[in-house]
């Protein structure tokens, strides 16, 4: 059977929209004589949909959807996901679901049975999980439909099991020849590799060819890569689609002796420098462009943060599109003002000066009775980032751009950052990259000509909010604290396994009581683009109101 | 058996704090001769924990807690909430759990096997479900001890079950003579009653006396309201603690005949709007005390929000600890320096005067060549609640102060509010009170005497953002909008819905296109304190690149 493999980009919630990709798709696969199409999963609503999935409306809209390609598209089978409601009066009212139909009718169903309930996933809220797993007969072969996570609960793979069954087991006991998993799996450092080594040794375990179909594209933080993929029977991959774009490929399951289909086996990322590059530049085009925008505003400060979100937004939205404004005080060195222009101009986007320090000097003169007595301390400093993030705000508001944050992870880790100021945004581009890591996409970018200039990468950064400031004043070196911040957020160790990792006990104890301290500002932070295996937002939730660390520091 | 309840406001991850309510109220059970002594789910930890359950040392130190408990109380049995360890290498890590231990020793575990996984609710995020429900045998009863959403899945109650067993049902199978229930059932308007309704129907219908452990206290959004209760076998509520703060109460399971333990029903609010009152007082005093704070700094307008917000915040940290600001610019009429004057002399809060035009005029002589051409529009407005934002920020910072902002419902639902302007600040103290109940809120308040001035509550809404501006100049009326917004966001219906019970087509498209466009602003507010059956925040998760509501409206 020649199956073609379609990994598309759909829009939450526009089922016109959805049904057209899905319809070019299928066209595409039948000029190529395949037997069957295979979509992602929720390809129809796109993933996630959240709390849309709670409005009766958008589950009649999907299932209507559904109803129009059955009838739309003809000869040839299509497996697609879509929402289902439980028709059962117990147990949550939907089910993610499966379906394959041909030529106006729905051959087969299948539920998703185990649904993740963890990091940004939410799936135990909404949906009843499946009770069968049934493999049905379709020309020749006998395909084993799984949703995603239903291939992840594999023994021999995974030491701690979450769930109960292993469905892939339940479709090859009931004589499953082709196993068809769709998915809706999301990119981070390291995903692929690992994805890869799961669906071959599931593959070569039990002797069948394995099919992933993936959602490519980002919707808000969560950024699939696609590099959906055919394994065969030896676990080797067959066909292997782009990453971080929509693709088609295809595999012929009859051909056992190792064809080796090499224009299937298309070109991704050589590097997971060159993965979180092209995820950030998918993930920025897909929120502004998602959320209705074409335009973008950030702010340069001459420091690299900005400068590599400058260089990700004109990537991703060309760079005509791009408004830089940089905003001086009396603390603004006069490199950065060089630096700033010369990076506006090698990459070519618009660029604006705006000064602070009128504006700073009226608040000051304002708000000095209130003051009363008392040393500048971190309230001017915030002031001056309060401005300039106005100054943004009133860009975006009267150009009808959106504003791109520009403050890296290790920042908003600790909190080195001001809420109401720079923090301000639609989407915080780089908020899960840790300062160190920017360093390394900044000589990526710059690998074979000088894009970002080399002083903006050799500089020490400094907020400059008050004279001669460094951030080493106040943090640790950026290699000690992002390997504690690590350790502490991603890695979910406590103070006591980060001492005895060989971090001084006063710093540990420093940074973390930092990270939990701060918890309210990341709260009010933008959405960020997820690249690492814990970012901070909807994938991380912590109470406010609590007194964790600092008990165990009272003791 | 006696029995105390008791009902005590714990910390989260404070297990000190924890341990020694838990201790102090054990006491006192004591000293009334109870035989036991019940306290609330995950008392130890404080509900809800989230993440901080994905931390080894957090559950090593809730356990560690749980076993000083069981050292160092004496003489009586305690029931209580805890965060155990699944045993097993497969599924879930956690249970959330109930124990009851006397003179040093466990005599019994329970695991929760309903586990909520809606709204505010994320169970399945962390524990695996229970499988059993076995009463236990203790000084002459068989108790049958649930947790929360235990004993929330009656056929009789619930039309639409969303599990699958009933664990009253398989207690009472095994014998169960007395039901236990220990809950963090958070408050909402309403609930109280259908609490009631519920635990009597249960009482009744198994004929065994039930008795219903609740947490109190505000835990960021969530506010408990307490209001813990015996319900004898005919359903008769024959012990109640107080609404909305710790208490403690007692029922004797012997007395047959009827006893009426009138000294154990204590007064609880005899209406919807006291109810709220109360739990915004309790959420404003729990939220700023609990994270650290004991002052608060406001704005003041002169319009009815930020007059009930101070009235809150004063009643919740005395008025000695809030200070009022009021900013007025070239729009501000004469009557809300006089009204805001007046009110702040009425409650006896701070009041500061800072006028905004000069920094204003600053910002505008600054930006006027990127504006370039076109009339003042939103922009400038956005500006003045952004330079008000940072003036209250800069006293936050300086002062040591929480920012409460003042927002209400209707305004946030349809984002006629200003991101880091107005909507600054660590708690939005009445972000889930619809416009038209500020005003029964209010007028509650003047009950007695005028404490709100009257002009504040008579005037028409305005933001003052512009010359002679109302709310309704941009807004239906408030009473049309909060049915509309009711509809859509409480109760979930569609255009369509709403347009079929009256309300006219373009409006609701109008209005439910606003409330969508704006999640983006939502997804950065302040937490706010929940007492609707939907609230913005955690319990209402939507994507923001989504394309629902235009896609419907295209076609």
């Amino acid at each position: 059977m020649k199956t073609a493999i379609a990994q598309i980009n759909p829009v939450i919630g526009d089922f016109e929209y959805n049904f057209s990709r899905i319809k070019h798709y299928a066209d595409k696969a039948k000029a190529h004589s395949c037997d069957m199409v295979v979509f992602s999963e929720l390809v129809i609503s796109g993933y996630p949909p959240r709390d849309l999935l709670e409005k009766k409306d958008f589950i009649e809209a999907n299932l209507s959807c559904l109803s129009r390609l059955v009838d739309e598209i003809r000869g040839i089978g299509v497996i697609c996901g879509f929402v289902d409601r439980n028709p059962v009066d117990e147990g949550k009212p939907l089910y993610n679901s499966a379906v394959l139909f041909e030529n106006g009718k729905i051959l087969h169903r299948v539920n998703k049975r185990l649904l993740p309930t963890y990091d940004v996933f939410d799936e135990s809220r909404y949906f009843e999980a499946g009770t069968e797993c049934t493999p049905y007969g379709y020309k020749g072969e006998k395909i084993g439909i799984t949703i995603c996570e239903d291939v992840w609960n594999d023994k021999d793979i995974f030491q701690k099991r979450i769930y109960h069954i292993n469905p892939v087991d339940l479709m090859i006991k009931g004589g499953a020849s082709l196993l068809v998993n769709i998915s809706a799996s999301p990119f981070h450092v390291g995903k692929k590799e690992f994805r890869w080594d799961l669906f071959g040794a599931i593959a070569r375990k039990y002797k069948v060819p394995l099919i992933f179909a993936n959602q490519v594209g980002g919707n808000d933080s969560i950024l699939f890569d696609g590099m959906s993929a055919a394994f065969d029977k030896d676990g080797k991959i067959r066909a292997l689609a782009r990453d971080f774009e929509e693709d088609i490929i295809f595999y012929d399951s009859d051909e056992q002796t190792g064809m080796t289909y090499e224009e299937n086996i298309h070109k991704v990322s050589g590097s997971d420098v060159e993965s979180v590059l092209k995820a950030l530049i998918m993930g920025t085009r897909d929120y502004v462009v998602k959320c209705g925008f074409s335009k973008v505003v950030l702010g340069l400060s001459g420091g690299i943060d900005s400068a590599l979100t400058a260089f990700i937004a004109a990537k991703a939205l060309g760079s005509e599109n791009v408004l830089s404004v940089f905003m001086p005080s009396g603390y603004t060195s006069v490199d950065n003002f060089e630096d700033t222009k010369k990076l506006a101009g090698n990459i070519g986007i618009g660029f604006e000066v705006i000064p602070v320090d009128g504006v700073f000097k009226e608040f000051i003169r304002l708000l000095s009775p209130s003051f009363r007595e008392g040393e500048p301390d971190i309230t001017e400093q915030n002031i001056q980032a309060r401005i300039r993030g106005t100054i943004l705000m009133a860009l975006s508001n009267r150009q009808g751009r959106l504003l791109l944050s520009t403050g890296n992870k290790s920042e908003l880790a600790v909190g080195y950052c001001t809420l109401y100021g720079d923090m301000n945004g639609g989407l915080a581009v780089i908020s899960d990259i840790p300062k160190t890591e920017v360093y390394g996409l900044a000589r990526f970018i710059n690998r074979e000509e000088e894009i970002i200039p080399a002083r903006i990468i050799e500089k020490a950064p400094s907020a400059e909010l008050k004279p001669d400031q460094t951030d080493q004043d106040d943090l640790p070196p950026y290699e000690i604290l992002d390997s504690i911040l690590k350790g502490y957020i991603e890695d979910l160790k406590g103070a006591g396994e980060l001492v005895k990792s060989g971090f001084d006990p006063k710093l540990v104890e420093d940074v973390i009581s930092r990270v939990d301290r701060n918890e309210y500002k990341r709260h009010q932070a933008a959405p960020g683009l997820k690249v690492t295996t814990k970012a901070f937002g909807y994938g991380r939730r912590y109470p406010l109101a609590q007194r964790y660390t600092q008990s165990i520091y009272k003791k």
